[in-house]
Parts: structure tokens; C-alpha cells; sequence
């Protein structure tokens, strides 16, 4: 993309009411507008990412099985007057009345529908297990929204269902969603800890959170040290295997992780003194096993081999798609803006010009940009007449990984300048051992 | 995708409300499942091709330089008190209040939204010619919601907005348009044609509707027969070339072609008799130029190179994306099913195995398989234990463009069928030349 074609509407003074730095950097980088309390626009840059992260998460779900589908935004009231919802879930519950007064509400999760769906369509055991998943908009209609994305009224989410035939089964679903959500983490460049977690409204036996450590986490979460350094790196495991999901599940759960609302402090007690760690964390995702609360209430039943109905064990798990952005932010910046993992940058690299108009270092830009294109990447001309030091401000805001800076004094010497935005580091080299260089790091991903 | 890990829930019997073909066709092959009145989910199948479609149409727009960006689906009833429509829009306009009793709607379109984001961010006529879509859920509350997704409730439909300095830019940015959505229909294998149209709610001056021809059509059209044969076809057409594309709109729209709204008696008259054709369409498109409507309402202007304030001139744009499902099924299929081009075709071919559980049989179908994925490909296996008859049923009725039928008598003489569900004609030949044929047909695409 081209800058002077493009629309990056950066702020250069700081949003007054935006109190975390993720909100804020959105707010100057030009990536969100504020339409209403906790709804957003999401403008050209913070779409693209949004879009990156949405990728991820469909590539991880789809490698481990789970099939998309899509329920729609508005659902009858009805549907949750049976599960005893309608009238639980209290004020955070958009509800609507259409034109001819029939009850609505924005769905703000879907185990009802989806429940709805799978008693509609399967009747037998030898149509498990199934796990259905969905990426779309929900709605919450929180007192009071703020931190930007992180806590939006309007907002991306991926939520999965399981449907299994017996406890066991869902349970190896369960760590099967461990696992993948450990993956869609890991290549957004992202470390979220599974900790021990209460069910809340949804209802359910086990269920873990997922927390990005952040000094601006809405939770306090004690850990053993030891956690961090797990990793789950490039490992192949087989999605059907349910002693690999499960031993995958022990590794990472094992150690002491629990945020303020399941602390148990004669249990943190026990961990070795010098690993006890405080800290603050942002939750990302949760999963839940909840068994039969749904399939019961909602006569969600299969025949099962010795022919008789019993209801389904179900599990519900779920990814912050939107509020992923604000994680990340909060783990990845400094002073002069965002700085992006290379799994999720809005654009691979970008060109600075700094002497837009001068022959030689306009052609050498363009054969830049063309080579990166060649290569399938995706690089962020900036081909405006500015002067350098606004450019370069622009792009430490908005974030890219990589810059490559041409101007007509390196060009004599046949070199342009590489840098990293995370170390600040800079490398002159020939431009084509930069688009190397840069193509390397991308494919190495 | 193996079909024995797939949730592909059709139905045997024909649903009894539904009127038309493609609302039939779409419950019948598990690609919808209607939740309330005119809102629907989208299972599996079904979710597959919307994204196909939308992909297509992502494409198509960024081709042409249109930026993308993403509205939320809730706006302040605020921005449609500027306007005026808020009062205006009437009883298809779903009004919320939310916990706080602030009024809120569901947006049925987005001119409001968008006219806000440009006004709060750009001032100058440098940043102008400028272009921004979103593919968005909308929601229409209409009173007798019907023909499946052909007129539902909440439905995506990709809105695009031009903003130009004058009303010579912003028709060009017209012709584009026009140009982009000839392009995107063609691709689709859908021939949709320019037709006259009336502004309706949005306000404007020029405006064409595209009409897919089709029996159901909700629309009696009037039209030039010649308009059937032009076609863009391969040309390479530079968007940025006012003279191009103003040739291409005039070429398309010079023949006589109508909707009821808009049909002048008088002037078809003038068409030689044996070219006067009536047919019934779809719409699946419209474009509008409306010029400062919105921008003198909302204050949307720049400052131009006189140093004057002007208001932008602005036109919008938008394709039916869900809506496009039922027009391309009501244009392809007959009486066993759907017949999908390939363009948007679900899955690129079956696999059909006539005896699962055969050793022969089985490794050829995994080897076809894993040779369609490994070409990049989207081969949908039907590794079930079920009849020949009921396989062959199912595929018709999901409609692939080709299906290869495996079976341990063609595997003697070391061959399979390839079918094309189109024609209905098989071929036998080995499975190597199987892959090849049907590769070669995408690769051509």
C-alpha cells in the first residue's frame, strides 16, 4: 500500500479519556473511532490486524477439527426462556422488541442456539463428537465500558462448542481447545497462561482462563514462576490423540497459576518462595466443561450404541478476537507507539523515503515495494512528501517490525538502512539483501 | 474435508414453507437453519460459500483501491438525527435502547456512520479521492420477511463510500464502481446487468441497479436483448483511468434496460421488436452518485486548493453479499440440487467412494485426496458407509462442479469417473488424469 493513497488518520496529541496505553496507541495510530460508549469503527489499520488475528484463530480451530459455522447477532428470547437465561442474565443483556413486539436480544454468547442447532440436526452417537465454532460480533451492554476494545459493548469473539458422547469425550475436547489456544496464542507472539478459573454465568465444572501478563490487567494473578517458561514451540500434536491433548493439559496446568477470584493461598503457600510471582493479567480466552446443563435443559439428546437417548456432554470456549488487539498492544509497546509481532503486523515493512520526488531514491522505493509485492508481502510505502523525522514517527506509532529507510546519501553507496523497531537497531545493507533479510524473517515464521 | 467429520445435516424432505428454489435448496442441502423470522444461521456448507462470495468481493473492491474498514453493527440514533432519516427511515429501522435508555439502532446502512469517520479525520483536498467499504451484518426489519436469504432480516452486505472533491471525481469513482461490480459478478459466473434505477431512502441523483435474470426475480425488467452479450471478460481495465472506465459504464449502459421503476414505455418502444425482452431479476448490486446530501447535512467538507471550504461529493455502493447466495443458486441448479460455478464452489470436487471399507478403494481415495490438497485445493470426501444411491444424492444436491466416483470395478481397469454436475457427463480415466483435469479447470479460473 501506498501512504498517500491510504487512509491513516493518526492523532499527534494524546486522546484525553483514554486511560491505557493500548487504547490510547489505537486511538493515535488512527486504528479505532469511538461511535458510541464502547462501540467502535475499526478504521483501515486496526481492521487489517483485527483481520490477521481472526485468521489465526480459524487456522488453529480448523487444524484441530473444529468446524465454522455462523449464527447471527439477534436471537428470540424465546430460545433463552428455555436454558432459564432470559431472566438470569440481568442487565448486561441487550433486549430488543422488533416491530411486531416479538422479544429479541443481541446475543452476548451461544449455547443456547447452537444447542438449537445440534437437537435440530443429530440424533445419534455415531455422529460424534462434533465441536462447531463461530467467529462474530456479540454484544454486552456493560454500566460502564472504557480501556478502548478491552472492554467494549460491541465485540469479536470466537465461541466453540463441543458435543460429545460421555464425559471422558469432553474432557479430551477440552484439552484438545488447551492446545490450540496455546498455538493461536503462541503465533500472535503472544505468552497467555492457562490459570484455574471460576464459571461464572455460563456454568460449568472445569474451566481455565488464558491471562497476558500486563501491569493494566483488570486481574491480580498469582503464579508460580515456572509457568513462563513453558512453551509450547513447534510441536506436533495430533489433535485425535488423547493421551497428547492430556499430557499437553498436565504440563501446562500443573503448576501453581490462579487469578484473585480462585486464589487459594495455603496452596500458593506451598510453591517454592522464590517462584511465588504476583503480577497483573488480561484475560484473552477461557474454555469451560459444563456436561449436561445445556443438552438437559434444552433436550439435546443422541441414541446412543445400546439405544437408548442420553444427553450430550458439552463444553463452551472462547477467544477475545477484538479484545486480542488491546492484549497485545499492552504487551508490545514503548514510549513512541506499538510495536507488532510479526504474526499479526498490519503490514510486513515498511519504506520511508526520505527525499520523496528525487529520482533515484523514488525508483529505488518502487523496486522495493514491487519486489516485496513479487514476494508476497506486504509492504507500507510511505511515498508522501513529508519531512523524515515525520515519517519515521508515523512509523514507530503505528508499529511495523520492519522499516527500510532509502534516501539519496546511502544510494551513492549503493545501500539503504534496515531497522528493527523492537531493538531500534540499524543495518545498511545492499536493497537486495534487505528484501531478503525481511523476506526471511517472514518465512521463518 | 472427510464427510464423516463434517456436519453436513441435509434433508430428505422438501421443507413446506419454503416458496422458492433457492430457499428450498439451502435447507435441504444443511447450508441454512432459520432461527427467528428472516434471520438465519449459517451451518457449515452454507458459511463456506458466504465466504467465498465475500472474499471475491474483498478482493474485487481492494483491485480497484477501495480501502476496507469495519463499522459496527449499532449506531447512535444521534448521527441519524443529523441527517434527518432518523424520523425518516420508518418502521424497517430496528430502534434500541440500551440500559441507559440512550436511543441506539441496528444500522440498516452505513452513509451516516462513514460521513462521521471522514468529517473527524480529514480536512484538505490532499487526501481526497477517497474510497472506503465495509462487509458488514445490517438489519432491516421487515414486515413479512421471506424467500429464505433473499429478503431476511439481519443480512452482510458489503457498503462502499466515495468521497470526492467534485461531482466529475465522484462519477468517476461511479464508473469504477460499476466497473469493480461487473467484475465481481462475472466471477461468481453470475451475469448481472446495469439497469436504471430509482434512488429510494438513500437519496440521489444517478443510480443503477444490477439484475441477475432469473424467474423468481422480485422485479419484472425490460431490456435491450444485446445487454445479455456484452461482457468484461478478461479486459484489464486501469481503475485510475477516468477515460476507461467512463467507457466501460457507457458500454453497458447505453442499451435499453429497466426495472418496473424506472421502465419508460415510450423509450422501449424504440428497440427493434425482435430485442424487446421481459424477464423477472434479482438485484444483487446498486450504485449511487448523491453529491453533497449527506456531507452539507453533516459537515463534511475540505479545504480546496483555493484555500474555500467545500462539502465532499459522495456516492455509495453496495452488493447484496448473502443475498447473492440465493440469486446464484435460483440461476444454477435443477431438479436434484444446486450447481455451483466453480468460482464459489464450496468444495472443489467429491470424492465419492462406492465401497468404504474396500482396501483398493480406500487407498485410491485417500490418495486423491491428499493430491487435491496438496494443489491447494478443497476436495470434500465422502468416506461414509453409506448406499452408492445416497452419495450420489447428496453431491447432487450440495451441488460440486465435478465429483470422481471411486469403485473397486473401475480400479481393475486402474480407473474412476470424473463427472461434471453441470452437464452430467462422466469420463473414465485414471486417477492421475483425474487430478490433472480438475486442477487444470481451477488454475484456469
Amino acid at each position: 500500500m501506498r501512504l498517500s493513497r491510504y487512509f491513516l488518520p493518526v492523532l499527534k496529541e494524546t486522546p484525553a479519556d483514554a486511560q491505557i496505553a493500548s487504547h490510547r496507541l489505537m486511538l493515535r495510530a488512527g486504528m479505532i473511532r469511538q461511535q458510541s460508549a464502547g462501540i467502535y469503527s475499526w478504521l483501515p489499520l486496526g481492521y487489517k490486524v483485527l483481520k490477521k488475528i481472526e485468521n489465526i484463530v480459524h487456522e488453529e480451530q480448523q487444524r484441530v477439527g473444529h468446524i465454522p459455522l455462523l449464527m447471527p447477532t439477534l436471537q428470540s428470547a424465546d430460545l433463552w426462556r428455555e436454558s432459564g437465561r432470559y431472566d438470569a442474565y440481568g442487565d448486561e443483556m441487550l433486549r430488543i422488541s422488533d416491530r411486531h413486539g416479538r422479544d429479541m436480544l443481541y446475543g452476548p454468547t451461544n449455547e443456547e442456539m447452537i444447542t438449537d442447532i445440534f437437537r435440530a440436526h443429530v440424533g445419534s452417537y455415531k455422529d460424534l463428537p462434533l465441536t462447531l465454532y463461530h467467529i462474530q460480533w456479540k454484544f454486552r451492554d456493560e454500566v460502564r465500558p472504557r480501556f478502548g476494545v478491552m472492554r467494549g459493548r460491541e465485540f469479536l469473539m470466537k465461541d466453540g462448542y463441543n458435543f460429545d458422547l460421555t464425559k471422558e469425550d469432553a474432557m479430551h475436547a477440552y484439552n484438545r481447545h488447551l492446545v490450540s489456544y496455546l498455538r493461536t496464542y503462541e503465533r500472535m507472539g503472544l505468552q497467555a497462561i492457562p490459570m484455574r478459573a471460576d464459571s461464572g454465568p455460563i456454568g460449568g465444572d472445569d474451566t481455565h482462563e488464558f491471562l497476558v501478563l500486563a501491569d493494566t490487567g483488570e486481574s491480580e494473578v498469582f503464579y508460580d514462576k515456572g509457568v513462563t517458561d513453558i512453551k509450547l514451540g513447534a510441536r506436533d500434536i495430533d489433535p485425535y490423540n488423547v493421551d497428547e491433548c492430556r499430557s499437553v493439559m498436565e504440563e501446562f496446568t500443573s503448576l501453581y497459576a490462579r487469578t484473585d477470584e480462585t486464589h487459594d493461598a495455603a496452596e500458593f503457600a506451598k510453591v517454592p518462595e522464590d517462584r511465588q510471582m504476583t503480577a497483573r493479567g488480561i484475560e484473552v480466552g477461557q474454555i469451560f466443561y459444563f456436561g449436561t446443563k445445556y443438552s438437559e435443559s434444552m433436550g439435546a439428546e443422541v441414541v446412543g450404541q445400546d439405544g437408548k437417548k442420553t444427553p450430550v456432554h458439552m463444553g463452551s470456549h472462547g477467544i477475545g478476537v477484538s479484545r486480542l488487539l488491546g492484549a497485545l498492544i499492552e504487551a508490545n509497546h514503548d514510549d513512541k507507539g506499538i510495536i507488532w509481532p510479526e504474526g499479526v503486523t498490519p503490514f510486513h515493512v515498511g519504506i520511508v523515503n526520505l527525499k520523496q520526488g528525487d529520482d533515484e531514491a523514488d525508483a529505488a522505493c518502487e523496486a522495493l515495494y514491487k519486489s516485496f509485492q513479487a514476494l508476497g508481502l506486504d509492504p507500507l510505502y510511505d511515498d508522501r512528501k513529508e519531512r523524515a523525522g515525520g515519517k519515521f514517527a508515523t512509523m514507530d506509532l503505528i508499529g511495523l517490525p520492519w522499516r527500510i529507510t532509502v534516501g539519496p546519501r546511502g544510494l551513492k553507496n549503493g545501500v539503504v538502512e534496515v531497522t528493527s523497531r523492537r531493538s531500534g537497531e540499524s543495518e545498511e545493507m545492499t536493497p537486495e539483501q534487505a528484501v531478503e533479510k525481511v523476506a526471511k524473517i517472514y518465512a521463518d515464521l
